[in-house]
This record gives C-alpha cells, sequence and structure tokens, in this order.
C-alpha cells in the first residue's frame, strides 16, 4: 500500500490533472510570469492560465514544452519558436523544453528544484496569492546554515525561518515547526516555491498565527544521487531529524525546547515521512501535518490513549483534483474518525489544484493558525 | 595591445597547466565537476583543467559550449553528444550549451546568476580550494531578508552573513562590511559562488580575521532589466545602500555602528561603486576594497589631510591575467603613491587567474585579515 501511495503520488507530479475544455484563440492579455529571469518576455500568462513560451533556437527542428495538451510550436518571423498550454491550474509548476530530442531548462525562466533537478517553471497567478506573495509587512528571515551529522559523516545543510522580531526580542523562546518536501525536491523547496516565509510574515502580520520557527532540511541521506522509493527507508532521515537535528536547532535557536512547542508536517514523500516519524516519536512531536501525503487511520494508532494524551493537532490535506487519484484509502473518512475517537483533527482541501505546490502553500496557510494553542 | 593578449592567452594555455603541453589526448581523469546537478556524472574535470560535457540532445545537428577554443562536439554511441574545453584556469567559469542555434543552460549543471542570466557555470578544482569550502568548523549564517526601500519603492534582498558565535552572543557587537558583485550579476554571487561563507567561516576558524558582518545587496536598481554601464549612475544605488541599507542593518543586527566599524567593497563594477561611494562618504566607510575594479590614485583625493584622518584601509587587488589588460591606469602604482602619501594600502595579485570568481575569491581572503584591526 506504501509503494502504491507514493506511485500515484509521483504519477500526479508528471501526469496531472483533468483540463479545461479549450476555447479557440488563447486571451489576448498575457503578461510576463513572475517566475522569469530578470527582464524576460517570456514565457506569458494570459488571464485564462494558459502560457506561451517563446524559445530562440532558429536551426532547430522539434520544439515543445512538457505540459501536456499544449499547442504544437511553430516559428515565428523572428526566428524564434512559439508555443502555448491549455489553460493551467493557479500556482507553480515545473517544466521542461524539448529541442530536437534534448531536455533543457527553459532559459527564460528562473530555476527551481523539483522533479530531481534544478530546472524551469512557471507561476500562474491566483486568486489568493497576496497571501503568498512579499509584501511591506514585518519581515522574518531565511536563514541558510551547516550542522554536522555524525551518523552520515557529512555537514547537512538547513534553512531557517525565523520569525519578525527574532532578533529584536533576545528573551523571547519560540515553538518549531520542521517541514519537509516532496520526493524530487529538496531543502530549498519550502523556501522558495513554497513561500513559506512570505506565507508566515503575511499570516503574522495579520495576528492569524502566533511567531513560530520553521526548520527545513533535505528529506533523504543520498546526496549524490537521489534514490527511489521502492527500499525507501526512514530510519537514516529520522535518526539526521530527531538525534541531530533537533538537539542543534534546540541548542542555536531560542526555541521552547519540549514536545508541546514542536510539530513535523510535510508534503507527499515529506507528509509519509511525518506520519512514519511522529508516530514513533510521540514524546517528541505534538503537532503532525500531513500535506498530500496519505492520512493517519485510527488503525494506524497502537495506544490510542497516549496519543491522545500527547497529540494536539493532526492536520491532513488535499488538493481537491488530487482527491480522486488517492489510492491510500479515504483521507476524510480517516480525519472524521480521529475526530471521532477526540483527537483534534483537521480535514483541508484546496479547491482546483493538484498534486502541486498551489495545495501545499494554501496546506501551510490553513495549518499554521491551528499550531500551538497554548 | 592584441599582441599582449595573444600572450596571455598562450602563457595561461601552457604555463598554468604544464600537463597539457606534454600529451596531444586530454588526461583520462576525469572526476565530476563539483558545481553539478545532484548525482550527474557530467560535466566532467580532469587533472589539467579541461572539461569534459555530455549532452543528450540525440537528434540535434550542432552542439557546442561557449568556451572558446573547445573541441568540435561529437556524436557518442549513447547517441549523446561529447566535447571538452581547453585547460581552463582554477575555479568558477559560467559558460552555455548551443544546441541547434540555441543558447540554453547545460542540464547537467546547477545554475548560478552571472551573465545577466541564472545559467550553468563549472568550478575546476584549485590547491587553495581548502579556503573556500565548506569544513566542520565553527559556522556562520547566510540570512536571506527584505527591507523597504523609500527611494525605489520597493522591498529589497538582502543577503547578511552572520559570523559563528553571532547568536551565542547576544551582548557582542560587529563592525560590518558592505560587499558589492560585478555587472551581470546579483546578490547572490558572493554567498554562492563566491564562496563568501565559506571563506570568512575557514578565515574565523583559524583566528586569521576577527568575525565580522557581510551585507550583500543588489548593485543596480534596476530590477525588470539589467542596465547597461555607458549611462550609469551610482546615485540612485548609493541613496538605496547609505540612506536605507546602512540604517536598517544598524537597526536590526548587533554592529558596530560607526565609521571606523564600516566596509565596503566590491568586484569589478562592484569594486567601481566601492571607490565612488566611499571616496564621497568618507565619514560613513573606513575601510575600501576594490577588486579587480580599478584603483584609487592619489589625484582621485581632494583633501588627502582628511582622507588620511577618516581612512583606514585601501584594498585593491586584480588577478595576474587581467593586469596587462587594465585600462584604468596602473593600479600598482597607484597603490604604490598611496602608501608614499601615508595611507594604510594593500596591493595584492592572485597568481595565474583572469577576471573571474577565482581572483575575487582570494582578494576576499586577504582583503578580510586587514580589516578592523583596532
Amino acid at each position: 500500500m506504501k509503494v502504491r501511495l507514493l506511485l500515484a503520488l509521483l504519477l500526479s507530479v508528471f501526469v496531472g490533472h483533468p483540463g479545461f475544455a479549450q476555447t479557440n484563440a488563447p486571451a489576448d492579455d498575457r503578461k510576463p510570469a513572475s517566475s522569469n529571469q530578470p527582464g524576460k518576455e517570456y514565457p506569458k500568462v494570459n488571464s485564462e492560465g494558459r502560457v506561451k513560451f517563446r524559445i530562440a533556437a532558429t536551426n532547430a527542428r522539434v520544439v515543445g514544452v512538457s505540459f501536456r495538451d499544449s499547442s504544437a510550436f511553430t516559428k515565428g518571423e523572428d526566428g524564434a519558436w512559439y508555443g502555448h498550454t491549455r489553460p493551467l491550474d493557479d500556482g507553480f509548476h515545473y517544466y521542461t523544453i524539448s529541442m530536437d530530442g534534448a531536455e533543457v531548462p527553459d532559459p527564460n525562466s528562473r530555476m527551481f528544484f523539483g522533479a530531481q533537478r534544478w530546472g524551469s517553471a512557471v507561476e500562474i497567478p491566483a486568486k489568493d496569492e497576496a497571501t503568498y506573495t512579499l509584501r511591506n509587512v514585518p519581515q522574518g528571515q531565511l536563514r541558510e546554515l551547516y550542522f554536522h551529522s555524525p551518523s552520515t559523516a557529512t555537514m547537512r545543510r538547513a534553512f531557517v525561518y525565523t520569525p519578525p522580531g527574532y532578533d529584536q526580542n533576545p528573551d523571547k523562546r519560540y515553538p518549531v515547526l520542521y517541514l519537509q518536501h516532496g520526493w524530487g525536491e529538496n531543502e530549498y523547496g519550502w523556501g522558495v516555491q513554497g513561500r513559506a516565509r512570505e506565507i508566515m510574515d503575511n499570516l503574522i502580520a495579520e495576528n492569524k498565527t502566533r511567531p513560530i520557527i520553521i526548520v527545513m532540511i533535505y528529506g533523504m541521506t543520498n546526496e549524490t544521487r537521489m534514490g527511489g522509493m521502492r527500499n525507501f527507508d526512514i530510519g537514516p532521515f529520522e535518526t539526521v531529524l530527531v538525534k541531530e537535528l533537533i538537539p542543534f536547532v534546540d541548542a542555536n535557536f531560542r526555541t521552547l525546547a519540549d514536545q508541546p512547542h514542536r510539530a513535523m508536517a510535510g508534503l507527499s514523500m515529506g507528509g509519509m515521512e511525518t506520519r512514519m516519524i511522529t508516530l514513533r516519536n510521540l514524546d517528541t512531536f505534538s503537532h503532525i501535518g500531513i500535506f498530500s501525503g496519505g492520512s493517519i487511520a485510527v488503525t494506524n494508532i497502537t495506544d490510542m490513549a497516549a496519543f491522545k494524551a500527547k497529540n494536539k493537532l493532526v492536520f491532513v490535506s488535499y488538493g481537491s483534483k488530487e482527491l480522486g487519484n488517492n489510492r491510500g484509502g479515504n483521507p476524510k473518512a480517516d480525519a472524521d474518525a480521529l475526530k471521532a475517537a477526540g483527537i483534534n483533527s483537521h480535514f483541508y482541501v484546496s479547491q482546483d489544484t493538484a498534486h502541486e505546490w498551489q495545495t501545499w502553500r494554501r496546506s501551510l496557510r490553513e495549518f499554521a493558525p491551528l499550531l500551538f494553542k497554548d
């Protein structure tokens, strides 16, 4: 079941979701995507969420893009190739340009890590984008640092979000959320395309969540070659996270260093990791968030009395467009059953989004206000 | 001039890499470049500093790389294209892959911002690389944050390096270095390919420099389209740096917020900016670093008595391979004249490097120990 769930998650990344009905002519109100390199006009996005590309490849014979149901690319009068997508969902999508048999990043796009590589992606504007874009509100910091991991004999990168006011209040201590990316992604995901910093700064500015520290690290222990999921063993990563990272963070940041003030959450594979690690470490984590990564059934809990005493929140979320594909059980029914068993169980569905970052941005936005309500 | 340039190029090939003169075939001791994407075997670098590329572009007709004097790319038995460079200088080099008329990033390379785009680059191992690579020593942090700039009506990104111990010593205050990138680059440069964090952590671990805060921002005010240099006006950036960033940093970090503890340095265009801004703001900056970006002649100083009273260091550096090309005068003679005039003047030449990051990494390594010797 574990393998089937992950297979479904992985497929949904690449196959995507049902498109809208195509109109004859794309709306002619295109604007440069916010994900473009500085000064680049293309890719451009119109009000339908269609993306138009321009690829300067004068002598290429075939040019295309990895979004399914895209138009054929044709050569313009300027010698460049042009093509456009179907209407895409709001939010962030990885893609690749194909050119005479090569798969290359679009030189016009900024580069993001996902699908196991630094490559191109496009941002489709959304009605709720003010919740995850930079605003002139009190700002947190995203700190890049390294810690030594004896179990892997490596220096490992961590990103630590410290909330607004952290440096100005040297006596204040904060709860901590350990937040994981998905398969094929890395520790940059939440801080870059996930917009975790902007989401938190904006929530805090609106007094919708308390200031918390967020810690993000790579969720596997195979830096040189990203492993498959078939033989995935949670053990090595659990050791890094629980035995090495948490003590490091508690020693180097002003944390509330106890179980009631420590949460873990993750998306997709990171959600699966969250479920496995939190269920095995009830004395370490009190709040659990699983975004598009399965759910916790009553039958997953071996000692319900202990779980009820120690757990303060189980939050599960999905995008509405991926829910029907979920072969990992019925997450809504699992959430309801947990609630009936007396757990503080929340279930959230992101409307009209699939197994993509827009679902996870919204999940963080909904999850954070539920944390550490003491 | 052309003859001298040619001589320099020949020297860079035959003197810098003796292995090339001794054999016709590239040495067969290639290793994956440290600048590669995770798990990618190519580009590979051999002991001569030659880089071999593999580009999976089965149906392409012509493939090449932007390094001059590279071999022609040929198709291997696996259908991919292979080619290699001449021996390159130690250190970091931007490049682009050409494919049937398109200029694209190498999908195998991590992405770096330079030459006005996020694109590929390759790292050639160097004898002194231990000075700028990650080691298990006390670690500083590289903090990404935003500040509001009224003069440009934008939120602007800054990277702030805080030295090891910054969070552990809440009563300690630190001097500050404002450090600028070159034209075509941005505020990521020093923290990523510049290795500023690693250089400082390693120097501090060896007790070769005092702990300082380093602040890095984008050195122009035209985010949407990088401007040319012809009509460059230092005014808008000077306002952002001096009137907005410095007060922000002094309010939000534990700085020694006075002229004796504030330095500015930069590379190439950033060196030119440093010269212009520091000479106009003697009461703001006491220490000056100009890396491959000109020098300060005695005649540039309008009031030598005031300069001598206020300035504590003028550091000028170049790569040995770019010195002959310097159209900005004679930087060594300028440095000598400053010294004769009683200024604490230092001139440094990075051996066997050109107008590239290896020169600037070494320049920071030499500059930092001279800072704030009070």
